[in-house]
Formats: C-alpha cells, structure tokens, sequence
C-alpha cells in the first residue's frame, strides 16, 4: 500500500496527493472541483470540530442553521464582499427538470427563478438579512451563534482540502452592542483559534493581522493564524474578522442602547475549515506517509498480531484481551487489525495511515510476557513488559503530541529568516521559507513584491518591532514589521 | 411571552407555526422554502443528532462526506429515480457574477457550465458512482457508511422543520455483497429508528413496509416508522430502504466474489431529518407551548428565583450552588434565568420552551428548606426538602420521559380504528384518526382510496393479520392488513 509514494522532498505536490488517496483521507467527486472526504478523513475532521466545539461552547457560543441559499441581491448589499465572492458563485437559476427525448432529463425552462439564488460562499449577507429581524434592543446583545456547514466557491484547480468548490466550515457571527466587545471577541476567538492548531494539531502558527489587500472582503480587520507547511510554504489556517457596522449598515441593523439611542450593531465572524486536515497532513507527513497527532487521531494505537495459525491467533487474542480493556478505560482509541494482509503490509499501511503508536504481538512476545511498540513519530521500537505497557501508552501519546509540535516548530523557525536587503530576500523566497521584515505599509509596495516573487504579506505579527527597521523592498523606514510568504 | 398562542384543538397548523417562532426554534429564511434553524431548536436537533450518531457507530457505521453537487445526467441513470426527484430539483447553471449597471450583480453569460448540477435532493447517484470506484471484491464489502448533510427539494408550500427547501438529515448508503445481508441492514436500521423515536423522542411509532406507490424512488421495499400527531394525522418519521441491485445497476458496480465471480452489489439507504424535530412539536405539545422528552431537552431543569431585592438575590445564589453542582455531576442539563423579567413572565416562557422541570426558590424555600418543584407534563408541584431534591430530579425526568411516551401512545391506540365498512372508513379519516383495515393489495383501490378521502396506506404494519380480513373498498379477500391515515 505504501509503495510509490513520490519523494516528499522532489515532489511534494505529488507527494501530498499521494498520502491523501493511499491514506484513504478522500478523492474527487464527479463535479469538477468537488471533494469526497472518506471516512478516515472524514474521523480526523470530527475529532478536529469536536474539539472546536467544545471551546467554542465553553465560551458561551451556541449553533445554529442558517439557508444555504442566498437571494442574489443580498451579495451586492456589501460593496466589497461582492468584489470579493462574485466572481466564484454557484448560480441556482430553475428548480425543475423534466424527461427529454433522448431519456435523459433536461431544465424545464417555466422552472426559470425570478431573481437568480446564490449557494452560500460564506454566510454574513444572509445571517445579517435574519439579525435585522432579531435585533431591537440592546437585550437582544450580544449573539454569539455558529454554524457548521458546507459552502461554495467556485474553483477550477482542485486540491483535495485545500483547495475545492465545496468545503466543510465553521462560521462564526456575532452581533454585539460596542465595538470594544466585538473587537475582544473577534481577538477571543483567535485565540481559540491558536489553542486549536497549537495544542491539538501540533501545528505551530503566527498570529496577527492582515493587510489591507489581504483582509476579508467586508471587514475592517482580518487577524489569522499563519502556519508554515512541510514544503516552507504558508497556509492561512484560520481567520477571524472584526467587521466593523459594514454589515449593520448594509442590513440596517440598529438597536436601541441602553440610554434610548439608535445605533448600527457591531459584528464579527470567523472560519476555520476542511484545510485544517490538509494542514495536518502538510505539517506532520513524512516519507512513510501520514503522521497524526495523539489527540486528533481517530486510531490512536494500532494491535498488529503477528501469528501464523489459528492456535497461535487464539494465544494472542487472550494475551492481548487485558491490555485493550485498560486502554478502552482510559479512553485510548485502540484498533486490532485482525484482517489477512501480511505483517509487513499492514506496517506500511497504518504508517501511511500516521497512527501514532504500533504494538506488534507475536507468540515469542507472548512467552516473553513483552510487547514490541513502535513510535510512528520517531520509528523508535522499544520492548515494553506487558505490566508496563498499558501506564506507559497515555505518556507516549503525550511524548509524540509534543514531540510533533516541537518538530514542526523547530523546522518553522530555522526557515523564518530575517532578510538583509531585496536580493536577500528574493533569494529566500526562492528557496522557501518566511521572511520576517520590514515594510512601508503601502498597497504598491507590497503589490511589487507579490509580483516579482509570488510572496504575500502573511500577517503583520502582534509581537511586531518595527520601530528601528526600513522597508526590505523602499528602504523606507518601516511602518510595520511583517512576514511573508509564498503561500497555499 | 406565551400570549396569543392560538388553541391547538381548533387551529392545530395555526398553534403549530406560533409554538416554533415563541420557543425560537426557527425562522423563515428569506428565499421563499428555506428555513433558519434557531440555537434553541438546533441544539434539539443537535441532541437527536447525537443520540442516533452514537447508535451507528456502536453498530459498525462509519461517517463520511459527499458532495452537495450532483452532475444532471446522474439522475436520469435510475428510472424510477429521477421521476421521483427530477420535479423539485435545484439547479446550478452560472459559476460567475458580474456587477451591472445599476451597482446591483447580473450573471456572467460567459460562466455557463456545459453540463448543468443538480443540488443533491439525496445523495444515492453520486455515491454509487463513487462506489463504482471503490468496490472491486467482497473484501471491499460491506461498507457501512452515513454522512449527516443538508438536501434541497423544492418546495413552495413552506411548513418549517416538516416541508422545506433545504433541510437537515443523516442518510445512511450501504453496500453489500448479499442480498440477505442488504435486507437485514436495511430491518436493523428501521429497529435503531423506533429506538431513536420511541425511547428518546417518546413518540410510539407503527413499524412496518410502505405499498409500491409509497416506497422511495428507486427502492425495491420501503421500511418506515410511522407517528401519530396530536391533530391525529400521521408522520412518517423515518425511511429505511432495500435497494436491491438497482443503484448497483445503474452505475455498473460489481464485486468479484468469494469464488471469483462478478456480481453486482447490494445495496440500502436511511434516513432521518430535522423533521423530527417537528415530529416532537406536534406530539407533544399543549396550549402552553412545547413539551420536551427529557432525554433530548436542550435544557432539563430551569431554576427561577423569586426575589424582591440584590440582597434575596445573594441569598438564593447561596442556596441554590450545592443543588446547581450536584446536577451537574449527575450530568442534568440544568440553566438559571436570572434575567431582569418577572417570575410569571419566566414561568411562561420556559412552559413556552417545554423544559420538563422547573424549580422555583423564594426567601420563604429558604427559611424552609424547600424547593419547589413543577413538573411540565402535568403541572403537578410539590414542594421538595433540600435534601431530596438532588435525588429525586433524574427520577422525575425518567417518570416525564415514561410519561410522555405512555400519553402519546394512549392518544394514539384510542384514535387507532378499526373501520366497518367503507362509510365508516370515510367518516373515522374526515374525523381524524388512523385506520387498520383489509386492502386487496391493488393500486387501484389505494388510488381511488386517496382521491376520495386523501388518505393514504402509511405502512403495512409488521404485525399484520390479514387472513380473515377483507378489503375495505373492494370487499375482495385482503392481501394485507394496512394503516391508513391523512399524513404529513
């Protein structure tokens, strides 16, 4: 199963598109552009929204469902969220279809829609369209409501998590009564938003702010958290966007404060996506394939019996009986592979499948009352007595959870460089990696530089010290320090 | 709050459209069909969700992902499909908007798409066709898969979470290598259904296999649980299918079986929907509003205090942290209304949102050590010692679950006819009620049966005892002994 996985250091294109089919993570849906998430992929994106969940919920946020379905008009409401979603919209124009000759089906053109639907891109038009309706008073404040749900945006270049016409999200919208509240909310979820790449997807990210040119199509500041994948390229793994009254004005939605006075709310909302998965698998993937972390993987450790009969298979199965108990109790996520396959088959293919810890069990095991475990993160086989072992697994999960992210930090800061001059940095960029610099803080600068070298303006980072650099492309004094990239 | 609820023997649809929007559980969207599901009624949604989630994966399902975009021609490929799907199908032609003259978004002509996509009404097509792709040999089989998403029908006539455009639901898509394997899925599935809807939602239902004209487009048989309502109409609840190799067919997918034969695949499909939220509305409600099966309630106990001044606030504050906590441990869904509004207004707005037990603590419980305790479903208080409270609320909420489900299921027996004659069949449905009869098993009689009287064969129940029976119609010996009733 692991065979012809293209070099991850020659292709890692090729590479990553590889794990994703061999891992069995998805694969192409019939519309061009759209993706299937097969159900292994499909428990690591549960694992990754229930823990979202929970912090989300912990924070007083509830769920909700709002339409799929938005009236074309509401995307013009917004002057720069149509510049910025028009041109990748699904387009519903009839609802009916009828028999042609040829017995296929064809559109029943008196099926026509008078004002032509949109499938939601993203969903401020339509949640704002609906708050106008519950906001009156500052009673009604804040809202704190999320939805999880698919969306569309027009892509002709897939790629499977990253990059496809239809994605799983989370979008958040909050309505508050002070731009001070939604300012702490919108930087609250960042947060959160952190927590979850650092501490659950071993995924070390910079956190700060957008550009001008970068933000959200509607929003008066975009703050996200900015990850460096295995190739030193940048992936934008979450966002988190305070809009200001933009969508307040454009639905006309006031309330009444607390001194009897009408005024536009104050709202954010925020994303984190199916391309945490691809994020995943970008960070931790090796040349054996996939390597999850502990707590997002849905196998956490692996039983491979190595028998050659059925006596020896009935040894096993009683030897190994007590150890699954143990581990079920602490709630270790356990997964016996018992199928025909060779031992060495199935090696390759839970490497691929990147589960943390193998236990191989064979009859010498058995009279050795050992157990051989295998660190998927390090390859490290230690022999473990079968008193041991079941003590020792929750504080390996824990050892690869870190070592993971400490990995992935280390690889991101020894590629995060600081630029001596435009040379420098073009050289850099070339060869991958961040650039942390200064920049006069104009459009036309940062325009050149994504021009000339495909590198963009990841984040201004909050820990920022601009104050004694010049501009790495104007030699002007810096307004901002910032970091670029080229990025996904 | 709960004023203006209009009476629910009279104006039953008028009670029903009034109790969804003052216990905000949804909203209608702004494209005509569509619905907005409201954190109260989605966190419903979300416990049934859970409750059934964790029934499939106990029973070997797996989740996964689908695409919401289905090519047109997918449909047409099963006959009877596509006459069941085609009339209520949205359709996507344009992938681009441009800005017009007006500042309003026009569609870009140049973004036609050549093959127009369907906006998945169910997802059988595009699975099979993926299916096809995955299914080489019976080691493939079976596959066991479920995926929780959003469908589109269209629908003019809105009725919120019972007949909209867009709505929620987990459809389950199995594949087999045995017919015998296929139609114990597809039984073992409709026995998760009862559970869910008997044991959780408290709603007793009728199991049992729908007539031809009632079976799903493209289904050999059709399995459902079938629910009376407290307008005594019926709802059908849930589906549960025997494809036979019909999808199989129509997307060519084969299995080289065990002595190398190729085969095609059998195959099922289920599902449940946010339907079932309405299923819940509908029977238990009164004329205060909902009432909610404890095991599903997004709330199960609300403490109100009665409190005259900051310093009583304090004091109830005190009282009541050792019972809150206790709860808590014991894992009840318990909310405090500290709001500024008065006791009767609280009382009738958490009546309104149907949480099954209410406590009420004053000054005077205090001095007493007492709490008192009103139970939703009956109305029934009882003043509690602070001391039997914690152990007496998990009982009480399994006596309102009990109690639930033993009145809905005495409503439904005593409205459950057996009919004389076909004058007698014709009063009972104008009446209201469910009736078990003879049917001469032709769609003749059924057909003529409906046009005169709308009422329909819900289901031919499991346990049928058609032998002496003869058509209600007809007169003609009975094939089978069915339910009919006006549904849904």
């Amino acid at each position: 199963m692991s065979k012809g996985l293209p070099e991850r250091k020659n292709n890692f294109s090729g590479w990553y598109t590889q794990v994703v089919n061999k891992a069995g993570l998805a694969d192409y849906g019939p519309v061009k552009g759209t993706m299937v998430i097969m159900p292994y992929g499909f428990q690591l994106w549960e694992n990754i929204k229930e823990t979202f969940d929970k912090m989300i919920k912990k924070t007083g946020h509830v769920n909700a469902y709002f339409p799929l379905f938005i009236p074309k008009s509401f995307l013009a409401r917004e002057a720069e969220h149509v510049e910025g979603f028009a041109k990748e919209c699904a387009v519903v124009t009839h609802t009916r279809l009828k028999a042609d000759k040829n017995k296929g089906v064809t559109i029943d053109p008196d099926s026509k829609l008078e004002e032509e639907i949109i499938v939601r891109p993203t969903s401020e038009t339509v949640i704002w369209s609906m708050y106008k309706k519950w906001i009156q008073s500052y009673r009604d404040l804040p809202i704190l409501i999320n939805q999880w749900a698919n969306v569309v945006r027009w892509e002709m270049r897939t790629r499977l998590f990253l990059r496809t016409s239809e994605f799983l999200w989370q979008e958040g919208h909050t309505a508050h009564a002070t731009k001070e509240e939604a300012q702490k909310e919108t930087l609250d979820i960042l947060e959160l938003y952190r927590k979850l790449a650092e501490d659950y997807l071993a995924i070390p990210v910079y956190t700060g702010v957008k550009t001008n040119a970068e933000k959200f199509a509607g929003a008066e500041k975009t703050y996200c958290i900015e990850a460096m994948m295995g190739d030193k390229r940048a992936l934008q793994a979450g966002t988190s966007h305070d809009l200001g009254q933009n969508f307040a004005k454009a639905f006309k939605v006031t309330f009444q404060t607390h001194n009897n006075k009408e005024q536009f709310v104050w709202a954010t909302s925020w994303g984190v996506s199916t391309r945490l998965v691809g994020a995943v698998i970008l960070t931790h993937g090796d040349d054996k394939g996939l390597r999850l972390p502990p707590k997002i993987a849905p196998i956490q450790v692996v039983i491979i019996p190595i028998t050659k009969n059925d006596h020896q298979e009935n040894d096993i199965k009683k030897y190994i009986k007590p150890i699954v108990d143990l581990l079920n109790q602490s709630n270790v996520r356990v997964h016996q592979d018992w199928t025909n396959n060779s031992p060495g088959f199935k090696f390759n293919e839970w490497e691929m499948k990147g589960v943390p810890v193998r236990l191989e069990i064979g009859p010498r095991d058995i009279r050795n009352n050992k157990v051989m475990l295998v660190r998927r993160d390090t390859g490290e086989k230690v022999n473990y007595s079968i008193k041991e072992i079941c003590k020792i697994i929750p504080e390996i999960l824990d050892a690869i959870q870190i070592g993971l992210f400490e990995q992935a930090k280390s690889f991101r800061n020894k590629h995060t460089h600081n630029a001596k001059n435009y040379e420098d940095f073009k050289k850099i960029i070339l060869k991958g990696g961040f650039v942390r610099c200064g920049w006069d803080g104009t459009d036309q600068t940062e325009k050149i530089i994504k021009e000339q070298t495909k590198a963009t303006i990841r984040c201004i980072p909050f820990d920022e010290k601009p104050k004694s650099l010049l501009c790495i492309f104007s030699g002007k004094p810096a307004k901002h320090e910032v970091i670029f990239a080229k990025s996904y």
